[in-house]
């Protein structure tokens, strides 16, 4: 590898994983407003999904500038690859955590009620996710990677637990059926950045293996 | 561009064609198992899904081949990176398409009940949108690209008639909260699936044009 491929994908990852922390940063938020019912905090989950937006089109334009200058061939190229899929999955992470904005700032309207018991250890995990899967990348750490496809299933586990007590409340409450849908639709979004976190993790593990980790091993290459 | 990588170019847009079709089959067979109570459909889309992922799998690393051995540049590099986001989001449609079969499973087993009235027109479009969008990446149709883009709110448009038409149930009937929230679960895939094709349109519209027009156009470059 050349001193400048090495020196461009150094600013490459520390790139990526700037708007690692953005997208984080924006899950902290949006789920805090929701349990503290802080409109103020949805806002800037909102506000701030431009900036992401912005940097995703900025990183994917590094990443055709490295291909057509370097020409990088075998794991560099196979980097490249995977930072191009996990630049755009950041972007939907943080497409979601404003749609969980958007519920929390509807849900602050409404009169106080309970969240489901499962949400702060949801919430916990879904975030320790996402830097975990970001840290495996830029790491290569398969270890990392792996404790990310394991915490998924804890995560839809949880999902599916509110998804029932949710079920139950509106049942017994028809009143509280707007109130509970849009529970239903944070924990959805919640699971679906944990989705996209294991796609990110099973990427490296797909990279760092060569083999095929993807889609539950269930394919054959 | 050389004779070879012309080739190896149509050979890939052949491909990724073919992976459309299985999503596109898929998703209609999903959604015909839903209206019509066919399980049998239904577990079709399921055991075919892994056809569907083993695909992604072959295109990415073709792909791969083709940016190592043609280190291809400029347009000809925007189009191998556009397959590879276009390719991930076809494997996600795929998975979409089995949840609305897993559903459709589910709700083949309780009572008979009328579909949301807006059902049949959002599959239509849905199914459109798919098709469009690969017709466009291929051709770099620009006016295909931007179809995709405008029926994406229509189909939002339905999703949300739907979801209110549910909750509305789930109030004056609280015995049906399963099948209502079975219901919304569909809408919300097939809404996904829309939002999948108009990432790809805008891709392509991005490609085209060289211009920003993904995000809104809210972003600057």
């Amino acid at each position: 590898m050349t001193k400048h491929l090495l020196r461009d994908l150094d600013q490459l990852k520390k790139h990526l994983l700037e708007v690692g922390g953005l997208v984080e940063d924006a899950i902290h938020k949006a789920t805090t407003a929701l349990l503290e019912r802080r409109v103020d905090l949805a806002q800037e989950v909102m506000g701030g999904d431009g900036e992401i937006d912005d940097r995703e089109v900025a990183i994917e334009e590094e990443c055709l500038k490295i291909l057509a200058l370097h020409q990088p061939v075998a794991a560099d190229l196979r980097f490249i690859v995977a930072v191009l899929k996990v630049n755009n999955d950041l972007e939907r992470m943080g497409d979601l955590a404003v749609n969980i904005a958007e519920r929390s700032q509807e849900l602050a309207a409404t009169a106080p009620t309970p969240m489901p018991t499962g949400f702060p250890i949801m919430i916990a995990k879904v975030e320790e996710m996402v830097r975990d899967c970001l840290g495996a990348l830029v790491a290569l750490d398969m270890d990392r990677a792996r404790k990310v496809v394991d915490a998924d299933d804890e995560v839809d586990d949880i999902h599916r637990q509110t998804f029932l007590e949710m079920q139950g409340i509106m049942r017994e409450h028809p009143d509280q059926v707007v109130r509970a849908t849009a529970i239903i639709s944070v924990s959805r979004n919640l699971e679906r950045i944990a989705d996209q976190a294991t796609n990110i993790a099973e990427d490296v593990m797909f990279m760092v293996d060569g083999d095929i980790v993807r889609h539950g091993g269930a394919s054959t290459p």
